[in-house]
């Protein structure tokens, strides 16, 4: 792709408004444009991001067996009022009949309904990646804490405590995976359950100073409390396996609740056991803010110059940076356009910067937008064949020949 | 994919308040689950014809050199205020503030902005794949009309008239390819722009008995008009080429829009040109109901015993049926996933009907869930190493080597 046809606009200025590190970033780098406070608009090189943040969490669930739906933004009042969260003050009520999704037990649980004739329908776990609307008294750091923002939501139904608890440690286990493909280390802190539980939960939370929350941790074992409820704190034992205890400020980036029978009973869901007795399922729900996982990410991994997206979630993978002045440049693009097809057809993501922008103003925006390769190809290095190669965490640069450019980075994907 | 696992419960009767072919068919199969009026959840196998839907559009997007992007649903109103657009009555407001997005120019201009910053930024076109929201009065034809859908709004900016012209004919062409990729004829209609413009603007329908509207149109070369405004009626000669005219009723499946400057102008955009003269650019906008083209594609594609997908947009190319009693069905049953894994692997979209249900059942609902190619696996079929290939549209059926499956598969894709 070349990055004059790309849809990207970087711009010189960090946002005035900027209120934390993810904001900025994402702002002046053009991922993203702040509409309104917690509501933003995803430009091209955002949504590259979000979808590739979307194909890890699709897998994820798959793997846990999951089937995808879409549920509508528009709910109707009448179901929340069964449940007894119509007064949600979060909830935007577009007119008296209507709310707009915050969260869609409502919806998952008559919809299930449908699915369940059987106990053999059983265990059922549907989810879906969606928009969902909470009118937040503040929202802010940029998109960690929307009024509009993507979420993950994964709703499952059993037909004993047992079998909630089993697939409950499994999605667990997908939840670490798909944080980890990200590039982030999640831990999983045990939670009371607001307004979703009175039953367990789980939050999983990444070390990053963004954070609004602090938590006790141990990197030995991955024992981890918010400190709000812990009795632990840094310095001290950990209570599992006595390596030292950390305290850092952290982000969650998703949650899990034990629902118990809360919703399957307040929309009557039975399904007749092999007996042919009907039986009330147990629930689970599980979720993953899409949009404040890529700010987390920002959050997590960023320097002085700008982003250091991880592999697996980088916009591009590769951009190649073509320099030196009128035919020398025409020369350098043509060999940028040649190894871009190259790797191209090797399945890598690459970015030819073709602009008519000084090296400086090139280097500073591969920096900002935080590429994790970056090939560089000047009348000089065209001399041997070579480019100019450096991984955008490291200080160093290493001349390589353009032939040997594919290679090395399939290596490191 | 196994049957029992990807989210399917097909329905015996049609629903009593189906409204249109569409509604009956999509909620009998399991495609979509009715919420309110106008609203839809989309179970596993209509997000599927939605997502091959979807990468059609994008491609044909990518080739008229479109970027993708995706606007939020919460819109300022003041933004609305600028263009007159404020007091519009399909808005939804979810507060005082803030209006639900049912078209995105009010969003897309002042975005637009940020990205012109010279000339040589133009022309710049953006679209997005996105939930709109319209309060109509009357909500129905299933997913024909909507009060929450899947639309593709593009917004294209130009330095001329001239510019605007050519690119407009360039998507003109981009839209016939997408409706035919859907396996669906369009006609181009020159239409009034209602809401959005004075200037010229084009309806694409297709022929369908669900449609709202009646064109006369020329099978030969193409020509069409709304018959509300046409002078010409069905059984006259083509004013173009001769031939008798037809006279149907259609659906519009999309839209598109020559705006001028009023949406550039309202939002002061500026952009110097080569000589250093701030100029407004013109614009045009360009849609397509994605919701209401799978809606559509279904009035068009169905017989008495249910939906009949185009290949492209079928949930699965292929289904294989394993019939048999008890052990009989599980050698059918294994030899079904042999095949599946074959398929697989060629890049093939397969379902295994792995229920235990009776051969009529599984035809049935082969039938009614609409998929292009059925191969039949029995106790009898596998004495040769032959299974019973049927094509969903037409009544005879072969047998054929289960090694020639993906051959003959690959022959029509």
């Amino acid at each position: 792709m070349l990055f004059t046809r790309a849809g990207i606009k970087t711009q010189k200025n960090a946002p005035h408004d900027a209120d934390s590190k993810n904001a900025e970033l994402l702002v002046k780098g053009g991922f993203i444009k702040r509409e309104m406070a917690g509501v933003y608009s995803y430009l091209p090189l955002g949504l590259k991001v979000l979808q590739k943040i979307k194909i890890i969490i699709r897998e994820e669930m798959g793997n846990v067996d999951a089937c995808e739906v879409l549920m509508p933004a528009l709910t109707p009042l009448e179901n929340w009022k069964k449940t007894g969260r119509d007064q949600v003050d979060i909830a935007y009520k577009p007119n008296e009949k209507t709310v707009l999704g915050w969260s869609h037990e409502e919806m998952v649980t008559p919809l299930a309904k449908e699915f369940l004739t059987s106990w053999k329908d059983l265990p059922l776990s549907l989810f879906q990646i969606q928009t969902k609307f909470r009118d937040e008294a503040r929202a802010k750091s940029g998109i960690l804490r929307g009024r509009e923002f993507i979420m993950k939501d994964m709703y499952s139904f059993h037909q004993s405590q047992e079998g909630l608890d089993t697939y409950y440690e499994r999605v667990k286990e997908a939840y670490f995976r798909v944080f980890q493909r990200c590039g982030l280390i999640a831990y999983s802190i045990e939670a009371s359950g607001g307004e979703f539980s009175n039953d367990i939960s789980h939050e999983f939370a990444v070390i990053t100073n963004a954070g609004e929350d602090t938590m006790v941790f141990c990197k030995q074992c991955g024992w981890a409390q918010n400190t709000e409820i812990s009795t632990q704190k840094g310095g001290k034992k950990c209570p599992h396996c006595a390596e030292t205890l950390d305290e850092k400020k952290c982000v969650e980036v998703g949650n899990i609740f034990k629902l118990g029978k809360k919703y399957t009973e307040a929309f009557d869901v039975q399904v007749p056991n092999a007996e042919g007795t009907r039986e009330t399922p147990v629930m689970g729900c599980y979720g993953i803010g899409v949009t404040r996982l890529m700010g987390t990410i920002v959050e997590a991994f960023h320097d002085e110059n700008g982003i250091c997206w991880p592999l697996p979630v980088a916009p591009y993978t590769v951009v190649i940076i073509p320099i030196g002045r009128k035919e020398e440049f025409e020369t350098s693009l043509l060999e940028a356009k040649k190894l871009e097809k190259t790797l191209s057809e090797k399945g890598i993501d690459v970015l030819v910067d073709d602009r008519d922008e000084s090296p400086g103003k090139k280097f500073g925006d591969a920096d900002l937008l935080g590429f994790p390769i970056r090939v560089v190809i000047s009348p000089k290095t065209l001399e041997k064949g070579e480019g100019e190669w450096k991984i955008r965490t490291e200080k160093e640069s290493k001349n390589i020949l353009l032939e040997k450019v594919g290679e090395e980075v399939l290596k490191i994907l």
